[in-house]
């Protein structure tokens, strides 16, 4: 592989050096956990495990964690198990104008069928409109769900007060927590919520593999059936990507030190960005953000044509969520911010990981700065060219 | 590890050497699949080439496949896209008695929300009711739903015939075809299927993968809700699961000659088996069975004693669906085809995989022999002593 810098991690981490030294040892479990003989029990242990380090970290019960596919699954079972509930009597839904995909097409479903969704806005400095939440929230409302920080801007939203709120109307909260592990540290016991999702891929373990905290006085209905994670979860469980999940969770204790290194990298990184390169503003620099994420907005520069050329000089970075992007639309995240369209689609982000160091984040600021300026110079001989001839 | 017989392959298979000896390429492969740049151009390409892969071994369209967590979660997402559609005038479901929980739970719950659902029975030589289905079948039924071939006794059901009868009252057919994939030769096409479920894990791959087909005519809603699979199914990809998979299909263009293989070899065992050990009966053996599995009632023994005992001997076999044990019931499939509740607590299930050789079957022949007569022994000095003593 050539020599590349990888500034996308909240696309997706590369694999922990620990999964990669013990690969060996992965690919020999094959057994089903279900299985009653020598060959389940390994696995079945291995889940065990898993399952404890996951809630000890969070400071739940074992029995509040359901492992699952990743957080988009995790996401639509959540809003199936509330609004599914034949005996539910609330039939409103609030969400935030800026979540994944996977919330925000399940809302709309949602709606077509007849549940009120509320939709909360966020402003460009990525605060909530916590106004909007009280004057929405009702006893009408089944669930509220905010997530914890989003992935393009990295800001972090009032999980807890808004939790708070919530509970005051009787109405359950949900967080989508996929940019939180190894990003922000965070008391999650503090947090109230009833329901969270995580992706392992989204901190240094495998895609495929995520799971879901169900508080245990939250109400549950399986969207995939079988007997697996006490009925609540079937399905033959993803048991590689648990015993990967296992091994990353073991750097977790140390995970502080990571986030405290990365956010005064990422903070020293913008800093020489907006030193060196003129026109370039931090999208919700004075928010509170996960410590390793940057969106910039590069004027007059399209950001696709300056991620592709920056993925031809072996730099990594998107202009926005991966999974929306092949897209010819501008983020919507964005545009939801009250960004203009114009902005969005100048906008990069730059996320950094626990393996980023400052040499690489130095190369990346010299070759954004000499991109920016090409391709600056080509606009304005173009517009000079239009000028010209008409 | 100890040296142990592993004759469980119809709960889940080990993984093939091929992916042993490639392992450190795949855990090489850590970009996300959405992300344009150069590490999600890898994953991609995969993706690309497993899909592939699949529809030119089933016979369909790439556009046909989806890929998700696995033979659960199709299950379930087809039932879910077929009756939660909007526009679906049609609300009943016929399904067998003798379907993977993932299949059963589904319908109870649709059951509960007011759809109308037939459970078709089938008979102890693993004959399904056709005029059951004949009679049951109408201008209301949505969807048939029939396994290819039972997981416990290894049945084939004439899933072509029902196609055609579904297909003439204008309604769905769908199969799970988790017991189908290198135990069975078949023409995927002349099925006339609409939708079909795989798990990985059941051939070689790796658990947390599968995929449905879905008929480029059938309609579909998503359950899990992205932008990832032409937004049918969202979540980042399981893409080392999806890598493995890639591998793995590489063999099946020999799997006609592992199927005969493996049938020679189980019919053999059968052979030994009834020969060897007195009051023993194969379930179904007169039927259309897949090439690998053997569903034995053994009088005057237990199921799980027995099982237990072979395990700490050395051997892996089942009494029923791996994904139902653990639970003290005796399994529900046996009971469905007319098994007594001793004769169905008194099943073993023997599922040979690729790599079961000859000298493996005879040891497993050996140690049951042994095995079964000590149990009979201890059973009838226990009668011996309960009369005695009363």
């Amino acid at each position: 592989m050539q020599n590349r810098i990888y500034l996308d991690h909240n696309a997706t981490t590369p694999h922990a050096p620990t999964l990669r030294a013990r690969w060996a040892e992965l690919i020999d479990i094959s057994g089903n956990p279900s299985s009653v003989h020598f060959e389940g029990r390994i696995p079945k242990t291995i889940l065990r495990e898993a399952r404890k380090k996951i809630s000890d970290f969070l400071g739940c019960s074992p029995l509040e964690v359901i492992f699952n596919s990743g957080a988009s699954e995790g996401n639509s079972s959540i809003l199936h198990a509330v609004f599914s509930a034949a005996t539910q009597p609330r039939n409103e839904l609030l969400i935030s104008q800026v979540e994944h995909p996977s919330l925000t097409k399940a809302a709309l479903s949602l709606q077509a069928r007849g549940i009120k969704v509320h939709w909360i806005p966020v402003n460009r400095d990525g605060q909530l409109d916590l106004d909007f939440v009280r004057t929405h929230l009702s006893e009408r409302t089944a669930l509220v769900t905010v997530m914890f920080a989003n992935n393009e801007t990295g800001s972090v939203f009032p999980i807890r007060e808004l939790a708070a709120m919530a509970h005051a109307k009787g109405a359950l909260m949900h967080s989508d927590c996929v940019q939180l592990m190894g990003k922000y540290d965070f008391n999650f016991s503090e947090l109230g919520l009833d329901y969270a999702s995580f992706s392992a891929h989204k901190f240094y373990a495998l895609k495929g593999t995520g799971f879901c905290y169900i508080k245990n006085t939250a109400p549950w209905i399986p969207m995939i059936f079988g007997n697996q994670e006490r009925s609540r979860r079937g399905g033959t469980e993803n048991v590689i990507g648990i015993a990967a999940l296992n091994i990353v969770l073991d750097e977790f204790s140390n995970s502080s030190a990571h986030i405290a290194r990365m956010k005064d990298l990422r903070d020293k990184m913008e800093d020489l960005i907006l030193a060196e390169i003129p026109e370039v503003k931090v999208t919700a620099r004075n928010s509170d953000r996960v410590s390793n994420t940057s969106s910039l907005v590069i004027n007059k520069v399209d950001g696709d044509t300056l991620l592709m050329s920056l993925d031809l000089k072996g730099f990594s970075v998107s202009t926005g969520a991966a999974c929306s992007s092949g897209s010819p639309e501008p983020s919507s995240v964005l545009l939801a911010m009250g960004l203009s369209r114009e902005e969005a689609q100048s906008s990069l982000r730059v996320s950094l990981g626990w393996e980023s160091t400052e040499e690489e984040t130095k190369l990346f600021v010299s070759c954004l700065k000499e991109v920016v300026s090409k391709l600056r110079d080509i606009n304005s001989e173009e517009m000079k060219k239009q000028y010209g001839t008409k």
